[in-house]
């Protein structure tokens, strides 16, 4: 492109992105159809995958071209394939299969503020009617516990690895909102002498309970119903983990929460959080930062946090020492912070 | 990124593109809260672009990075300004303003289609009911009129451009669903000897020949109201402007148009197509590829048609030559057909 045509205003960003939307609903027809297990199990050419996945042989062609233009699938002369992320993630007869995760990050909870946030710019947090996400017991995270496991096993396992690296001592581990339970349960997993209790709404540590039976684990598995801001946690953790949870609330809150921590802790114990930390600019690394917008169309006051933030809060909260680390190839990072 | 690093599957693909809908959302919501306006104007602190906009300014720190993130605006030491795309087309004081469009393009007619892709899929064509947004006197239509027009005058220019580069001679123009009239109108402007007949739906009409009055060319500027496929367009035409048409329907319908509009042309006159033209592939150029699922999820049989199609089309309604011509720097394409 030549340098006058480059200064040139284009809408083209403007029309790609008022049309964004379309990608979310190609996904969702893709997945809900089986298009990338059809191409996965063979079947190539839009009237084969077509007949498998019982559509028209015109509306696969034009579904399987949108998904290719926006990268889900290649094209060769006329023959649709599986790229590596599809074929890990979106056929279903892979372990890593992301299809369940559907339910959850499409539920009209997740994406129900979303559509108002003009008002939720107005008024600086969800324009949904009480806690949005937040509320007790919201039925949300039951879905999230099913449908989220599948992806969270690797980043549970790296940070397993992070933490624990030798695996060989005795570990007093708290889990707090839990959810599917995968990353205490990745510990018990790999130390034999670990031993986890999970705290999360009760409908929700029904899915972990089960996640950690199929693992081999369940006798050192030990849950406390209710929220993490009410029930006791008992005492002398050496770890607790924090997994996606802090990005739900105010600092003063989480402040609240994290000297409930502090307390748990054993001498010497250790906070482990995972989450998205945007840097200093809040504008990269961008799926981190960008993460702040689904907090506050769905939250109260929920934010993505940047790590001199965090490490703020955890100071407040009496933690001597908070250290960051990236957690690659996932986009989230985990801070360590020290009794 | 290392080879290893770069063979690893992501499901970050998949995150974005399931949360894409959040990009079209934030979008209206700085377009209605008027942040880029806000900005153009000289606020560019977060708290400055909040009290503009009447906004808290947690909320509008949060859209304003993701507007970044995503391509929309810039920040520099914490200031926001616009980026070349986002002033002309965004800020509302620009004339090439493209937030009356917003309302066409979000209008609940074109985006409901997209909520129902996997029964498009499946049915080869709309989930709407009766026939999507082509169906007759559409209210659609008359937003497409009154909001696309500020974009469209630079297009209309350059067809006018391309077409008839002299503009010294008498030309007896016909436009087709006219919309807005600008395609129309464009001609009458740069050639005083040309006279316009557009035809479209009455309400339509009503917004083009407003435009005609303030272009200054009503004298030259005639209605036919009804539908194309219906009316009477006369004949002796030198050129029949067909912009953005073909593709809501399918071959054998446009055919039967085409071969009216063959009739009406006088000899050695030229039909005049604006379209998306992906190539042969189907996936590119990717904006107009991609055209092909707005057709599939919104009209019964439309499509985003290659040159080889269009060309098919015209030879089978008895134009002797049809030439592709490159629109830079818009992403659409005319086709130029010879009776």
């Amino acid at each position: 492109m030549s340098t006058s045509a480059a200064q040139q205003p284009s809408p083209q960003l403007f029309f790609q992105t008022i049309n964004a939307h379309q990608r979310t609903e190609a996904l969702k027809a893709a997945i809900e159809l089986e298009v990338f297990t059809a191409i996965g199990e063979g079947n190539t050419a839009a009237a084969d995958i077509a007949k498998r996945c019982q559509a028209s042989e015109r509306g696969t062609r034009i579904l399987c071209d949108f998904l290719t233009i926006h990268g889900m699938l290649t094209k060769q002369d006329g023959q649709y394939g599986l790229t590596l992320d599809s074929a890990t993630f979106l056929d279903k007869r892979s372990p890593a299969y992301l299809g369940s995760a559907v339910e959850f990050l499409c539920s009209p909870m997740l994406t129900e503020g979303s559509k108002h946030i003009a008002e939720a710019v107005r008024k600086g947090g969800t324009a949904m009617e009480g806690e949005g996400t937040i509320g007790p017991e919201h039925p949300v995270w039951v879905k999230f516990a099913r449908g989220m496991a599948p992806m969270m096993a690797m980043p549970a396992q790296l940070i397993s690895q992070l933490v624990d690296p030798t695996g060989d001592r005795k570990l007093k581990i708290l889990d707090i909102a839990a959810g599917h339970g995968l990353y205490g349960i990745a510990f018990a997993k790999k130390n034999p002498q670990a031993d986890i209790t999970a705290v999360d709404w009760q409908a929700v540590l029904e899915v972990a309970q089960d996640n950690a039976q199929r693992a081999g684990v369940a006798d050192r598995y030990h849950t406390i119903p209710g929220s993490a801001f009410e029930v006791e946690f008992g005492s002398g953790y050496d770890l607790v983990l924090i997994t996606n949870f802090l990005h739900h609330f105010d600092p003063p809150t989480n402040e609240t929460l994290l000297r409930k921590v502090h307390n748990a802790l054993a001498d010497g114990g250790r906070a482990v959080t995972l989450e998205f930390v945007p840097n200093d600019d809040r504008i990269s690394p961008p799926d981190a930062a960008g993460f702040s917008m689904m907090m506050l169309s769905g939250t109260p006051s929920g934010d993505a946090y940047t790590f001199a933030e965090l490490e703020r809060m955890f100071a407040n909260a009496g933690f001597s020492r908070s250290t960051l680390h990236p957690l690659p190839p996932t986009i989230q990072q985990v801070v360590i912070s020290e009794k």
